[in-house]
C-alpha cells in the first residue's frame, strides 16, 4: 500500500490509481501483432485510445474526442475483478453482465464518490451504447483485435474454431459507428477467408 | 502487413495502428505493483492517461484534460526505435534526444502529412514542458514510476543504486505541473527512506 496522507480524498485516489494496475495482468485471447504474447487490457485500452486520437474522422455521428478517449480507457477495468470473456463462448457471455455488475460495484467507490459516479457512467454508456460517443468508441473495441488476428495469420480465430460468419456477426455493432471502417472490415474478413487465415 | 485499401489516407492510418503496436515490447525499468515483471510502455501510457482523468483537479495551471489525454497517449511513441532511457544513466540521457528526434524522423511521417504533424507537435509539446498542458502531464510521467518503485519495496532504485537525492532531484519536475502532488512526492519519498526501500 502506499504513505498515508492527511489528504483523504487524494488518498483515495492514488489507492485506486494503484489498485487499476492489475489491469495490466488481464489477458485477453488477441496476440501482439508479433506473436510473441497475448495482449493485456491495458495496453489494449492504450491502442484503442490511440486509434480514437487517429480514426475519429471516420465516426458517421460527431464524437467528442475527449469523451471518446476517458469511455476507452476505463471501459475494461470491470475485466480486472470480471476477468476477460471471451465473445464467442456463449455460456460465459450469459454470466457475464452479472458478473461486471458486481465489479463494478467493487471497483468505482473505491474513488470519491463523485468520480466513482462519473467513471462509471462512463462505463455504462460505453455499455449500452445509445450514444455516438458509445458507438464510435465500441466500433474501435471491435476493429483492434481483428486487426491482430489478421495479421497473426489468424490468431484466436484459428485457435477456437471461429467463422468468417461467426465474425461478420460480432462485427456488425462497427456499423453503427462508422459504415467506413464497416467497409474496411469486410474487406479484411473476405481476405482473411481467402488466406485461408479464417474458415468461410 | 494489413490487406491494401483504395482509400490511401485509411491504409496509411491503419498502418501506423498497426506499427506502434510495438510499444507493447518497449520494457521499462518499473516493475508492476505486483512485483511479477517489468513495466512495457504501452501500459505505462494507458495508466499515465487514467491518471490524468483522476487526478486533473490537482494542477496548478488550468490544463485541457483532452489534449493532456492524447499527449500522454504519444509521448512515448519514439520509444518504439529509441528505446526507453533510463533516468539515471547519464550517458545514455546525452544521446537520448539525437535518438529520439531520429525516431520521431521515421515514426510520424507514417500517418498522412496533417496527423503526423500534429502528433510530433504534441510529443515536441511534452517534451518542452512550456505550456500546462506539458507541465502537468510530465508531472504524472515522473509521479507514476514512483508510486510502482515504493510498493516493490524499492524496485529499481535498488537495482540501480539510486539515493533520496537523486529521486528528489528527477522528481522537481512535477512541482512545476503540481505543488498537491509535489508535496506527496516528498512524503513518499522520505517514507521510502524510513523503510529501507531507498538510500537517503
Ligand atoms: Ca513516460
Amino acid at each position: 500500500a502506499l504513505p498515508s496522507t492527511s489528504d483523504s480524498r487524494l488518498a483515495r485516489q492514488l489507492g485506486f490509481i494503484l489498485e487499476i494496475d492489475k489491469l495490466k495482468s488481464v489477458l485477453r485471447r488477441s496476440r501482439l501483432a508479433d506473436d510473441s504474447r497475448a495482449e493485456n487490457d491495458a495496453e489494449h485500452s492504450w491502442h484503442l485510445a490511440m486509434m480514437a486520437v487517429v480514426l475519429g474522422e471516420y465516426a458517421d455521428e460527431e464524437v467528442d474526442t475527449g469523451r471518446v478517449l476517458r469511455m476507452l480507457l476505463v471501459h475494461d477495468l470491470v475485466e480486472i475483478y470480471a476477468g476477460d470473456t471471451f465473445i464467442y463462448d456463449q455460456t460465459a457471455i450469459a454470466e457475464q453482465e452479472a458478473r461486471e455488475k458486481a465489479a463494478a460495484d467493487r471497483l468505482f467507490p473505491l474513488l470519491p464518490r463523485d468520480q466513482a459516479v462519473q467513471l462509471r457512467s462512463l462505463w455504462e454508456e460505453f455499455e449500452a451504447r445509445r450514444t455516438p460517443d458509445a458507438r464510435f468508441a465500441r466500433a474501435l473495441d471491435r476493429l483492434q483485435p481483428l486487426i491482430l488476428n489478421y495479421v497473426t495469420g489468424g490468431g484466436s480465430w484459428q485457435t477456437h474454431g471461429v467463422r468468417a460468419q461467426d465474425v461478420l456477426a460480432h462485427q456488425r455493432v462497427v456499423s453503427e459507428g462508422s459504415l467506413a471502417l464497416w467497409e474496411y472490415i469486410n474487406q479484411l474478413v473476405g481476405d482473411a477467408v481467402r488466406r485461408g487465415y479464417l474458415a468461410a
